[in-house]
């Protein structure tokens, strides 16, 4: 049995292998049976598998006579109507889609209800419904979108506070708004507001400080953080596996026309947006920003279930979830146009342009549905608004590259170390921990907190730490970061305020331990990422980049400060010209290019974040360093990277063939395979279909005019026809095991003693794609990922030779770029 | 010889049809010879045309005796190396190029020099070259577009000024400058700027006043537009007949792949500089911004030339054309962004997301380059800078509805007349003008300037009209616009100064007198686009409808003041509620919408000009509404409309193809037809080949192994066939008329007797697309699309049954949407 080719998973070893290298998130909830993986881990590629299987093709082909069919069989344009084999069409678990069946089906029912528009009332009403329905339900996904998202702004921001201590009076506000209540705090000391309590002070009295109140605080936040967090994994393991991680490689490959049930339920949903809160709340590195892609997908995936053009077809269903994933980014940055452009660039792989309309109204909904509930209480829509005074000048690119190039190398080593430690987490020494999630969660939270706690850059939210570091110095700040003498040389030129001065003790101080927050940041986020909590790397990633930056920042600064005259030609002594929030927002657009590669979305969602244009261009030149510096060191992102690990079948659109293969050194079956196994027009019995299908695992069998010609008729897919012919035995029409099956056209005519016939042409798709066996990869691959198909049949002069799978075409690239074939685990 | 299939033009009916209906543009220059459109008219398909041809075939296959062809033909893998004749792989004239060819071309480009990366010095060079060429190429882009729109926006704003009078002094600057230079005119009337003297007060004297100065400033502005506008299209005629339109169609279709020679060559960008600041100096009823969008191309397909990468592959040459009208869309209007997505959706046909960083980038340069050449003297990047400081409030979207309705029943009335006029421009009574273009401009240009001068909103030029539409009105300004009265109520609310009142003479004036202007450019710009001068949209489109909005802004202000107690639940009496400025932004939008039908990167421009996210759902109501209602008198926007009138080969991607035929319906031979010409693999003599050739006039031939099985072996396109054989005679190799032509691997063994023979297998196309008959056109339309091809064979059962081209496709289109089938000119 070792000529057998495809994936000839046997029942347990799938299971297992789905279990141990994939789909472990998934596969105890999301599949059923064992018998639904065999399907799953079977190829779609179809070969005979013995000796016996060849025999009855060509007895098949002999007793038949000689099989001529020239043309005409038919007159053309004559369509024969699929019968409704309920279940024909649609596709198993852990399978992807054929994305040219699937838009034929669904111009098939529009045609169907534009035809029966003038017909009744009711069939108007239900056209114009039809014709809506796509504006309708980008309105409900924006408006969800935007409703959660608020609400898990609010939770969550609250939760985060409740760590270090509550809101006398008024327990449901959160620091920042307790203390706006109270009095103005724009000159004071952040820790001076009176409502706000500490535990310690709760507990302890209102004047209880020294090294009791520390411990006292230190003790309770570290506890809180590790009781939410093990509370949010709790909750994952117990009630959706699928709704750990970012959620982002797992969209991308559904996006791409993959099938994973339950991912964007409603379940998934639920118990995403609580563990969301609970995660972030827990002070763990990670963000929201990737997981609310994820809880937008899911009110797509939702809402399209109202609609009957978008719940019954898998393609236009993946266009509602390009639009949510727009209105996602949207709500997690204020960022609209950064949305549609970040599902354009990254996300979505089939993108018509009706689509970035609809997606761009979808971004729009849900931004203003989030500023309406307003949850910074400030009536902006972006998470980080910063307004710039100084303009930028041309040497200070030269940090600016530094920042990207930094950007990319820290993005680079993320990435390798993460998928180390994801691997190693599966097997290794390391294994244990994951078969433990809660237990590596509770030791991250624990360490995180730990750590976190005695750093006042760190004990705050992630979030909150990025929005001050952006911020500009003002003239009347009070921070430790804004601690500045006045302007030596007195030249007070542009500015409305006073001009900065050298950086006073204060700022050194923060330095130092900004230094020790980034130290920390880079090595935790690395264990984070990938644990069984929602997790998000936006925000961690930029926290990273805009510590480096706002250092660097300071650092440029006081260089020009310290030697004037050097920099005499480009900065005015006395006046201030280096914006150090600039370089917080630079390093942090370049380390979050560096993790995730993005180009055009990432600059414009920075963009969105200033409103200017003018400061486009160092976030431009930063992003591009990051992304070539990157690049340098490995091609592929952090969610390719997760991808590649999890074994989807993913092709991607970006990535170019450049090798000069051939479609028959791709195609099985191999010289040294049996030959193909096929399925002939007519004269094969139920019996004889059945035991073909029963003996293989491929997905497909191609059915050709008679077994000599090999000349090809179609190709009926494994599922359709055992659908097929056990609807036909359940419908009871005198279907036995000996009824002859055809294929064609026209059934020849039989003698009355035997029964009568399988007709199954409906089930048979008469226009497969073919290509010769000299076509060179490069154009398969673009065939394969423009058109989105699934199985493309390999001819030469006319005759079948082979067929190439989705599948085979990435393990192809998977070996011609070095990797290890066996790692695409799905079709 | 009725039966003849494809476009069987004669060289002189060829010619004709060419001038008179598409081509009339640029055949004088742009086509050397009549032999050369011959290859234009005549079709890829290609049948026997006459029974002698058929039998040379059926001869050539018997000689030969039976063809088995069966597997390996050759050891797998083995990939001939082209031979390099020259000239193969190039294209005609007028033809459609295939992408999937030129793509596989470009990709063995870049393996030969990444395989030699290590062999030189040099070759490193090359290579690094080579891989940075793509941004060097942008970049010059960029540059070289930012830099002549700079210098159009200057020169034109001056000559513009000069029709009307000079700046005494300083003759080089406008009329701005020179008011800006004398004296703060802010609060001032216009024309009491002492520097600046009217022609009549420079020649009657200072103090000439009255009908006499009155009448010589007119005649002298009526004969200075003529002079200018005739200048322009004698320009246009003599040097360079593509220079003239907005470009706009014709680059939509160069972008599909459609080659148009010299339409993006150094002469017609000159010419087009130069004869745009003429024709947007004469006060005709045009903009700068479509042909700002074709200069910016010239300017990449002339950088283009100077790397190889793009210079000599024409599918690459289309990305940097992509980059390049999104740099030109930049600089129109000041929106990077925005032009990135027009360029998106509306222009680009293929576009990869390279492409998409790199038009970014494109986009970018340009716009700081002209920034930094500063045209406007204001530092502003944008085209119209709107600061708004009112908010809309939500029963307002009903104006703005109203708008947009206005602006797509206005932009589809606009398209039907301004095609009915080009179509009764080439035929009809009409025609006499046709052929006399300088009669046409002289004719229009003196109505357009007659009837501007009395009023002093058209006697301006349109972009200071909209301009000053789009600025709300301060307390302070003297405009006529802006003469309100004080807030009745004073209740003196949010703004900064004074309410605005009940409006007064002036604002009642100016209305009337913009109602005139409106009717005047509603009327004239039908007569003016398809002009042969260069010639924008954009401009005159949303002139209308920001006057419109305007009107609409101005009543509705006047309503909410007069009714106070009616709208007092969301407008507190006495505070300015409504901007009328936002008004005639929206109606622009609107009206820009109906006639181009753009969506998102329409609604991305003009956020661009504001500057807020406050204005979006405004901008996106009208467009929207705009949109539907103009589709629902019609689906074309104007460039598609012109795309049609002029017959190219456009298949758009945004239409989706609804109908049910198969391609059987489609392909040639029809039933009634002869059946399809053939080259056969080997037997047939040079001579008999090339009376094949010669006694078609089809593009392409399909080879097969022998004429009886017609099992398909690839695919010989005529001009490659030609180009070969006349080589091969021309090195004198032995090549006589009665050598053998092979198109397999292996050359027979031959006696010695007969001359040696022609291998032709290296300008085979060993894998030409097949479908099956059966194939839904749906699907084949989505692989011609989304492929690029040129031309797709068409097989029953692996026989070869017939041949469908892109022609085909369209004339398919056509005959299905109930129009003429013979309006697609080209291949």
């Amino acid at each position: 049995m070792s000529g057998r080719v495809g994936v000839r998973a046997e029942p347990v070893d799938g299971v297992e292998r789905g279990v141990e290298r994939g789909v472990e998130r998934g596969v105890e909830r999301g599949v059923s049976s064992d018998e639904e993986l065999i399907d799953v881990a079977g190829a779609v590629v179809s070969f005979s598998s013995t000796e016996n299987d060849d025999d009855e093709i060509i007895d098949g082909g002999v007793t038949n006579g000689p099989c001529v069919s020239g043309f005409g069989v038919g007159p053309p344009g004559l369509l024969e109507e699929a019968a409704a084999i309920p279940g024909v069409g649609t596709y198993a678990d852990f399978n992807t889609i054929d994305w040219v069946r699937e838009k034929s089906r669904d111009r098939e029912r529009h045609r169907k209800i534009t035809s029966r528009r003038r017909e009744s009332v009711w069939s108007f009403v239900t056209s114009v419904f039809d014709a809506w329905s796509g504006w309708l339900v980008v309105t409900l996904v924006g408006i969800s979108a935007g409703a959660l998202a608020g609400l898990i702004d609010i939770v969550s921001d609250w939760l985060s506070d409740v760590k270090e201590g509550v809101c006398v009076g008024e327990l449901w506000y959160n620091r920042e708004q307790c203390c706006w209540d109270s009095n103005e705090t724009t000159f004071e000391e952040r820790d001076s507001c009176p409502k706000w309590r500490s535990w310690a002070q709760l507990l302890l009295g209102d004047d209880a400080a020294g090294a009791g109140a520390y411990t006292l605080d230190y003790t309770l936040y570290v506890s809180l953080a590790v009781l939410l967090a093990v509370a949010a994994v709790s909750l994952v393991r117990t009630f959706a596996p699928y709704a750990c991680g970012s959620g982002i490689p797992e969209i991308k490959t559904i996006l791409s026309g993959f099938i994973i049930r339950g991912y964007l339920g409603k379940w998934t949903l639920l118990v995403k947006v609580v563990t969301l809160v609970l995660a972030v709340s827990s002070g763990l590195s990670l963000g929201k920003e990737g997981p609310l892609v994820h809880v937008a997908c899911c009110c797509g995936n939702i809402a399209s279930h109202a609609f009957p053009k978008y719940r019954s077809n898998e393609a236009k269903r993946r266009e509602v979830l390009s639009a949510a994933s727009a209105a996602g980014v949207s709500v997690a940055f204020g960022a609209p146009i950064g949305g549609v452009l970040f599902s354009l660039e990254e996300v979505s792989y089939y993108f018509p342009l009706k689509t970035l309309w609809r997606s761009f109204f979808a971004a729009l909904v849900a931004a203003f549905v989030l500023r309406a509930i307003n949850p910074f209480g400030d009536s902006r829509l972006v998470l980080f608004y910063v307004e710039f005074h100084a303009p930028w000048s041309l040497p200070e690119l030269a940090p600016f590259v530094a920042l990207g190039a930094f950007g990319g190398v820290w993005g680079a080593a993320f990435i390798r170390a993460n998928i180390s430690w994801c691997r190693r987490r599966r097997r290794g020494p390391a294994g244990r921990l994951g078969r433990h999630p809660a237990l590596e969660v509770l030791a991250v939270a624990a360490a995180t907190a730990a750590l976190a706690f005695p750093n006042p850059y760190t004990r705050r939210g992630t979030g909150q730490l990025i929005r001050e570091l952006f911020r500009d110095c003002g003239p009347l700040e009070a921070a430790e970061l804004c601690d500045y003498g006045a302007a030596a040389g007195g030249a007070n030129g542009t500015g409305g305020g006073a001009e900065r001065g050298a950086a006073g003790p204060g700022v050194y101080a923060a330095l130092w331990k900004l230094g020790l927050a980034l130290a920390f940041k880079v090595v935790i986020t690395v264990f984070t990422f990938g644990m069984k909590v929602p997790s998000g790397l936006f925000i961690p990633s930029m926290a990273v980049g805009a510590i480096a930056g706002r250092i660097v920042g300071v650092g440029v600064e006081q260089l020009v400060l310290a030697q004037p005259q050097m920099f005499a030609d480009w900065c005015r002594p006395g006046t201030t010209c280096v914006t150090p929030g600039l370089y917080a927002m630079v390093g942090a657009a370049a380390c979050l290019g560096g993790v995730t590669r993005m180009t055009v979305s990432l600059v414009v969602i920075m963009f969105e974040l200033t409103g200017g244009l003018e400061y486009i261009v160092p976030l431009m030149v930063a992003v591009m360093t990051s992304k070539w510096v990157g690049d340098a060191f490995g091609r592929e992102g952090i969610y390719d990277a997760h991808i590649r690990l999890n074994g989807y079948p993913f092709l991607d659109a970006k990535e170019e063939f450049t090798h000069t293969t051939l479609a028959t050194d791709v195609m099985r079956p191999l010289r040294t395979d049996p030959p193909l196994a096929l399925l002939t027009q007519d004269g094969m019995t139920v019996d004889e279909v059945e035991t073909l299908v029963r003996e293989t695992t491929y997905n497909g069998f191609p059915v050709v005019a008679c077994a000599e010609s090999q000349r090809l008729v179609g190709l009926a897919l494994r599922r359709d026809l055992l659908i097929a012919i056990e609807n036909a035995r359940k419908r009871d029409d005198g279907v036995v095991s000996h009824s002859p099956v055809y294929f064609g056209l026209h059934a020849p005519s039989l003698p009355p003693t035997r029964p009568p016939p399988l007709k199954l042409r409906s089930i048979l798709d008469l226009s497969p794609f073919t290509v010769s066996d000299r076509s060179p990869m490069e154009i398969v691959v673009d065939v394969f990922r423009k058109l989105g198909i699934r199985q493309c049949l390999v001819t030469h002069n006319g005759r079948l030779l082979g067929i190439i799978t989705k599948k085979d075409v990435l393990r192809h690239m998977a070996q011609m770029a070095n990797q290890d074939p066996e790692s695409i685990l799905f079709n």
